[in-house]
């Protein structure tokens, strides 16, 4: 039950400015054919800043409001909780290649990206 | 950028007849603080029976119908994918101390559960 799991990034989050885009690896191009039909994708990614600490935390504040009571972080959306996959669902707007660019990305540049689906 | 991540399952799935439940394992109890509260969950879980030929296969016929043309993973729901990760959203019927029985999963018994979300 408690077996580790071990995951390859796909790709990673780049976004500079305004604009946000998913890099996805050479090796994966193939797995992106037909994507651009696709209007929503989710993208599931790794949050490599939460700190270890706070991959420990079981409970906090709602929306980080410290005057909220504390609860389980599987309750809520925090991105502390023991295995930090985030979940976005994005708009597609672009294909350029290997290059997806994206409206609504909601994560952090550089973050390492785990898989994307149809949405 | 493709730096192995390693995961600890918090949980499995526990399919017996027409039940379904979410099974935490007792060292993450804390981290279910109110989720009694949630109608809906997100629940990631590692499909373990995809084989690994599967987990190599980029393009796929969308639904498994082999009528229709292969498209890449990414742009399906398929379960074949290089991290193969599901997404479901399920509904929560109740909670038993660190078990939540729940309506909607879709995911074959035994699976190892990575994260839980507000859904």
């Amino acid at each position: 039950m408690s077996k580790t799991i071990a995951l390859n990034p796909i790709g990673r989050v780049a976004c500079h400015g305004d604009e946000s885009a998913i890099e996805v690896m050479p090796e994966f191009a193939d797995a992106l054919e037909g994507v651009e039909d696709q209007e929503y994708l989710w993208v599931l990614f790794w949050m490599h800043q939460l700190s270890p600490e706070n991959r420990r935390r079981l409970r906090t504040h709602p929306m980080g409001d410290r005057s909220r009571t504390r609860r389980g972080v599987f309750a809520l959306h925090s991105p502390c909780r023991p295995n930090p996959i985030g979940m976005t669902r994005v708009r597609l707007l672009s294909r350029g290649g290997n290059r997806l660019t994206v409206a609504d990305l909601d994560a952090l540049d550089g973050s390492p990206v785990l898989d994307i689906k149809s949405g």
